[in-house]
């Protein structure tokens, strides 16, 4: 299974510019399964709703959703990625969409949200979600969840074997690469990072993404991975179904030697 | 405060031997908090309980346990060290003992048991301990309690700023060693890995450990290692007060953006 990850600078508030700029890069790009960034459509700093609202989708009603549902439909693949999600309510929330090829969709809404997004978003209430699409079971989570580990393992024991994880990490590489290594490590799964590069800066401050996306093997390895500033796709073949196993030895599984009872 | 870790090969079944070869190298070397292996004082290879049964103590009653106690008084600092325990009704733990300068003690019974030591055994009951000393909490865990991201969060959770690590690590130091770099940084605490060298053969199977101990700091930054074959103790400085603060800005806590009822 050719898993692939999309990396680019969006420009903050311009959808049609953005979503171009990503079909652009798939053109030329061929996966069983493609994971964008977070808050790939809008760009990422905002602080005032009022400013996001206009720019906010409902599922699979505007443009980004509807173009990651056709684009999985063409290619008969998966997509993941962020997005900017309002409600019937009026709230936001910073979310990702699973678009499937047959038009099916669910959507991830953040559980940990990171700096300023507490000023606009809605803490995410749908909980960690596993997506099952040709037998493979794909799970996301978005960005600053990385530092938790109560994230991929939730995910993990829920079944995934791809950790999906759209992100916008401002991090160091050296600290969410390596960590994102152990998730994968820790729970014998896949996951794939697909990070933003470039700057924003709003009322004088001024964020730095760090790009470097990564894709990483069950058992911790890195398999594919690009530079801070590329506008790129990188892809790896994985093969999902070996995660199914958590045994380690003739005497451990990493799950079955759990012991809940011991845990906070 | 000063976190020193010794490592050495010890000598399967001579526990005089393994307990002066310990005090050779502590004679030289100061230290604030000691962390010593698991198993220190029998060596690690048993599949015979009735083989390791003689070697057994009961806390503070054996010659190792007793010594770890004399030298924490003698020092004025906690020594936290592994070993073979076994209880009135002759079941065995392999177990970490907590000794304090003033004479009291504690122990931590091993939540995940690797490997062949199923065989020998009971799975720990204590729970994951946290002992305070001197305004300093230490969180103790055991070797392959390292592969399960729950150890060390409980221990952070239940207040460790500093978690002592006894262990008999067979993994590669690329595995384990950049993985207790994560759960340092994913919990803001120090970790003190203390690992043995050497090898040790039973019924034609060779189990070769891999040193290298490491003192972690909060950031994940390793702060003191060495090589795998060394007999020594490294030791670094680090503030165990500063872990106390989850916040790492003005927006985000670790601990308080937890959201346990999305956690499995």
């Amino acid at each position: 299974m050719l898993l692939a990850a999309l990396q680019f600078c969006p420009v903050r508030g311009d959808i049609a510019a953005n979503i171009a700029a990503m079909q652009s890069l798939v053109a030329g790009q061929s996966f069983d399964l493609l994971v964008i960034p977070e808050l790939a459509s809008t760009g990422y700093f905002y602080t005032d709703p009022q400013e996001l609202l206009p720019l906010c989708e409902f599922p699979a009603e505007g443009a980004f959703t509807q173009w990651m549902l056709q684009l999985a439909a063409q290619r008969n693949a998966p997509v993941i990625g962020g997005f900017a999600e309002r409600d019937r309510a009026g709230r936001l929330f910073n979310s990702a969409f699973i678009a499937l090829p047959n038009g099916e969709w669910s959507v991830y809404r953040k559980t940990h949200l990171f700096y300023k997004e507490k000023l606009i978003f809605q803490p995410g209430d749908s909980g960690f979600l596993v997506t099952e699409w040709n037998g493979v079971r794909i799970g996301t989570m978005i960005c600053y969840d990385w530092r938790f580990p109560e994230s991929a393992r939730t995910l993990a024991l829920r079944g995934a074997d791809v950790i999906a994880h759209p992100s916008n990490l401002v991090a160091a590489k050296n600290l969410w690469g390596p960590t994102m290594c152990t998730r994968s490590f820790e729970n014998k799964v896949i996951s794939v990072t697909a990070n933003r590069a470039g700057i924003e800066t709003l009322q004088g401050e001024t964020l730095t993404f760090t790009g470097e996306s990564q894709i990483v093997g069950m058992n911790g390895a890195v398999l594919a991975d690009c530079g801070p500033d590329a506008a790129t796709i990188i892809a790896a073949e994985a093969d999902p179904l070996a995660t199914r196993s958590k045994r380690i030895n003739s005497f451990n599984d990493l799950f079955a030697d759990r012991r809940p009872q011991a845990y906070q």
